[in-house]
């Protein structure tokens, strides 16, 4: 198995004018990835942003949800919290994956644009279950990721398409449709 | 295929000590919820609250996105909040669609907690798939539906489990990862 990490990247995405700016974070993103990433398993779900204040303000929540009072009044969203890991940027979220497993990873990007080289699910599958070099998956806030984030990407992700081609989705609920998508257990022999 | 509705209960659910409220809606969940019915192309998305500022609240968000400023800035995010009903009790949603197809709804409740007479995931989309009769999927805010809609529903779907028997999902997380096992295309033949 290949371990997938996260990756919430607030800078560089774009705004809704294609602007590159360093979107804020959200309180909620942090709990609903983590609680996605602890109900999946994964080694940690870094956040990205560079802006010091940013920084201070998830410092702040992590605190008081796996040290202070928050951990005494909901012990299971510390567990999930835990896995959260402050990063400037994205380069440090793959130093720190390269550092922990001993090889660099491939890192794929996730868009709602679909386009040419695209990943699919199966083959993100195949890839963890099948392979060993670690993976890391990221996720853009604001409009999406920057182009040239993707470009450097080895891959992207195909876009999660609804039935009807409307598939402006939070990036909370598309993170958890692709976890489960590729971690979950095969319940698809039973499905189709 | 039977259509399928979703209900996002603020009461009757539990909160944390077990005992009956009626929870503050939120607004992230009104956003995400709205989102996913439309990528996954349902008739409607009831928002059961009895309380009158908690209506009032939701009328607001509703015309700011659906008819004010938001739907000129963000006209997709208003094609998916229109698909939201505010609605006083469950019955009311049960008796809107009911009014709507013709026929009374199967209701599934959902919870985290397994039990006996759970219905999966491949049972929940064959129904959807061949039948016609139209399904309420009840989705419990706070700590969940409680026990006596639990009981009443047709079925209860199975819990989503994770890999390692941590499932706490948000409710916007949970709803995401239900709607793509139940609608999405099968891409399971590949994945398995």
């Amino acid at each position: 198995m290949a371990p997938l990490y996260l990756a919430l990247v607030h800078y560089p995405v774009l705004n809704r004018k294609g602007e590159v700016i360093a979107s804020a974070v959200t309180n909620l993103d942090l709990h609903d990835l983590a609680r996605c990433a602890c109900g999946y398993d994964l080694p940690g779900c870094f956040i990205v942003t560079p802006l010091k204040d940013q920084q201070a303000l998830v410092g702040r929540l992590l605190n008081h949800w796996c040290e202070g009072v928050g951990r005494e009044m909901l012990p299971e969203r510390a567990e999930a919290l835990r896995r959260l890991r402050l990063v400037e940027s994205v380069d440090e979220a793959v130093g720190q994956v390269t550092a922990e497993c001993g090889s660099a990873p491939v890192v794929w990007a996730s868009s709602a644009r679909g386009g040419l080289g695209v990943l699919s699910y199966s083959s993100a599958r195949s890839h963890l279950m099948n392979e060993e070099r670690p993976c890391v998956l990221l996720l853009g806030t604001g409009w999406g990721l920057v182009p040239s984030l993707i470009e450097s990407a080895h891959a992207v992700l195909e876009p999660i398409r609804g039935v009807n081609g409307y598939n402006h989705f939070s990036v909370r609920c598309a993170a958890a449709i692709i976890l489960d998508r590729l971690l979950s257990m095969p319940i698809c022999g039973e499905i189709v």
